[in-house]
């Protein structure tokens, strides 16, 4: 293996991290929080650790394999959630290490599971830094290394892959930089245009800047403990609609950039995602209407939560832990699938929900005429034997780590197997709230540290799907030559 | 397709019904309690309509394919399934025919899931029919069928593949009939020293024969409110350890018969299987320690309900629903897992979760390693890529079916999630018993007649593995010539 350029890529990661943390360093200025000290020897930490690695494992073999690519890939995002966790702990806002940790990593895997259980007490740059970390974790630490750093051609597809949401990954270009350029682009330009259109409804910069952040990133920190409900209609719509436009594949975008209408809108993951918002929205408007204050209302409360549940950020209007048996069981349901492969989303992604559908009909009609030979076939295109069983494995191992996840968790005294049950389910699918004790009205604080740690590495697990982590947390990756 | 031979079996599956049926009539002779003329109608009924079937579709050809192996399979199960509800509502035990169905569905499928809400108050003869069903259905009625009916050569492999549970079926003769013969030698001779124990330990003969066919068929219908609670610490014991042996792969105590020894326990499910008993046994009884009587009540409470669920049978001696988070949480997975295939149990199947185990760590190598190439294997032999296939989409499907049946429940107003869940989970398992409302101390008696009729097909669909059940719903099995 090649362990120096793992450990460069990492100095490397740690040097863009440092640069990033300037944004939420001229916030703390400019509200004069607080916020100026902790940034900064976080910056100068960063600086030295990433100057250290970088100028001891520069080599002259930068290539790299699928091995190395999960390895830096699993250690990267460890790195910048244990570096970035550091201003919450200097400032004292959040003194424990392990809760910081904790927020850290919510923030950078957008799940938005929170331990602070006063979020308006906090400092404005805090605040900042912990929404900045959802829009950086959203697109992708490494994608943005790619696009922003020179001389990392390599083999970087091996690290665009394994940080890359869902069962392939589309190249939008020949080169993997301009790749990753132009899906920063896009990115860039739909939060923007949503920070316009909510300044534009009467929401200050500041508010705007957050709940985009939380909304591009499909993260879902807040700034206020009653999330969106206390903001007008029009804001929620806005948000709502940008859950849900975040949830789509970004090629679709670059796509219709390209003036591809035709071949956009043809997606069947698309569709489906359309469609299985639709359907969950329309039953659970007619299952909560009795307790809404009319029709506009409760279709406002079903589509929101619905966005924001399927696209997996997390924030609410309502206390959907009130709703009804039906309602809430739909939620849990859209936990698990979550949006679209090549999203900023979590969850298993409606591609390989459509997929593994498709393959289980395939069977079926193979069972019943045994020589009858019939492709599997997904986006107009026939799809390779080898990604199909990939997908299969993917799932019975995503729930596995589930069963896994949640066992631990059960150790946890004094808490209830729902709220265990829809913890682990939100953080492995980096959501944020579950139900009775981590409902949207409630917060992660009573966990144990121990738990926070586990809860923390089912959201990694969740946000670089799987493989990467199992990968850096193998002692052979550590121990082999 | 050849529906006159489906048919021509199915009437030769009610006549030998009728036949079982005898056995309940002489109980209700014998008890004087009321039986006598609901079981006659029913025999008489069952006679007149299996002639009439037998006689309309006799075919001179004999030939079935996979297709026809399932339909039979999952018609069989519908049909003998009203036929046996009748005497429960003849007799006005159950006056209500869905309510009469869903327990006889629940008897045949080994569920044990009730929805009597006074089982003391039951006649005797009607008890008894009520836990013969388990009897019956654990081992199979088909492969009783090809046991005990001259001139099926034909293909009856297909109906007996699509009956016994288990990824793949072993052949214990090479010719069919000798196997089904085999299966159930084994399974009476262990029936009758089951019930040679619980009568030495003092148990009535009446009341042993009634858990003797609960633990044979690993069903769980008794006949007290209170379960197994009231029979004595012997008693329990030699139940609990029953359960754990009729959850193990019959083709290991052929092996056991034939002095292969060595073969028997090399089994790699077997192995899995008890160390999965053992470590839940041992957390349970570590976790329920303090609210027990001392540890040996600790130890047989929680040896006694990990066997029942494991075994996926759903006796109880305690309740509990009213264990810690982390006990009722381990029960929840063990009800997803099931125990060995080729027993009388139901759930996933040991052998099927090591196997997904195994491909999911291949698959690891393989992302690993692009270029090596490793086969799976299980019980000492590689597993051709088709089954790993098959496997993964059994479970894709098995969890889709899940979530459609938790989805479809969810509908059932006043019912919380929890109740819904464990309910869905423990019909598709065919364990009985789950949580809340359909706790070990509750019934099944609150759901509305729709969702009993879709808890009953959950049962249906988990007792025959899927297929047979999703192939005989088809509109296209019964439209197309």
């Amino acid at each position: 293996m090649n362990r120096k350029m793992v450990y460069f890529l990492i100095g490397r990661i740690l040097l863009l991290e440092s640069g990033l943390l300037l944004l939420p360093l001229a916030v703390s200025i400019y509200y004069a929080d607080g916020g100026l000290f902790p940034f900064l020897i976080t910056i100068a930490l960063g600086l030295a650790l990433g100057c250290l690695l970088c100028g001891l494992f520069r080599t002259d073999d930068p290539v790299i394999f699928a091995k190395e690519g999960f390895f830096v890939t699993g250690l990267a995002w460890l790195s910048v959630s244990a570096l970035g966790a550091l201003p919450f702990v200097l400032s004292g806002q959040i003194p424990n290490f392990i809760d910081a940790f904790f927020e850290t990593v919510s923030g950078f895997t957008t799940t938005g599971a929170s331990i602070l259980t006063d979020v308006e007490a906090m400092a404005r740059s805090m605040l900042f830094w912990r929404s900045f970390t959802h829009w950086i974790g959203g697109m992708g630490v490494l994608v943005l290394m790619v696009a922003v750093m020179p001389n990392l051609s390599g083999r970087t597809i091996h690290v665009l892959r394994a940080e890359m949401p869902g069962p392939t990954m589309g190249k939008l270009s020949p080169r993997l930089r301009d790749t990753a350029k132009i899906l920063y682009t896009l990115y860039i330009a739909m939060t923007l245009l949503e920070l316009v259109l909510l300044v534009a409804g009467g929401m200050p910069l500041f508010d705007s800047a957050i709940h985009t952040f939380g909304t591009a990133g499909t993260g879902g920190f807040g700034m206020k403990a009653a999330s969106i409900a206390g903001y007008s209609p029009y804001l929620q719509w806005v948000i709502a609609v940008f859950m849900m436009l975040f949830g789509i594949n970004f090629n679709l975008y670059f796509l219709l950039l390209m003036r591809r209408f035709r071949a956009a809108l043809r997606s069947e993951e698309l569709w489906t995602y359309v469609i299985l918002i639709g359907t969950a929205t329309a039953l659970i408007c007619w299952n909560i209407l009795p307790l809404c204050a009319g029709f506009s209302d409760a279709l406002r409360s079903a589509f929101f939560q619905v966005t924001s549940i399927s696209s997996t950020t997390g924030f609410s209007t309502v206390d959907f832990d009130q709703w009804p048996t039906l309602s809430r069981m739909i939620l849990v349901l859209l936990m698990f699938i979550g949006a679209c492969a090549g999203s900023t989303a979590g969850g298993l992604k409606v591609s390989r929900a459509v997929l593994l559908f498709k393959t289980t009909r395939r069977e079926i009609r193979h069972l019943l005429h045994p020589r009858s030979v019939t492709s599997v076939r997904f986006e107009g295109k026939p799809v390779e034997s080898a990604t199909l069983i990939s997908i299969g494995t993917y799932f019975a191992l995503y729930m596995g780590l589930f069963a896994a996840f949640w066992f631990i968790v059960s150790f946890q005294p004094g808490f209830d197997g729902v709220t265990n049950f829809t913890a682990v389910a939100s953080c492995l699918n980096n959501i944020g709230p579950g139900f009775n004790l981590v409902g949207p009205a409630a917060s992660y604080a009573g966990y144990s540290p121990f738990f926070k740690v586990v809860l923390a590495f089912a959201m990694l697990f969740g946000r670089l799907e799987i493989y990467p982590m199992l990968i850096s947390l193998s002692p052979s990756t550590w121990l082999k030559k």
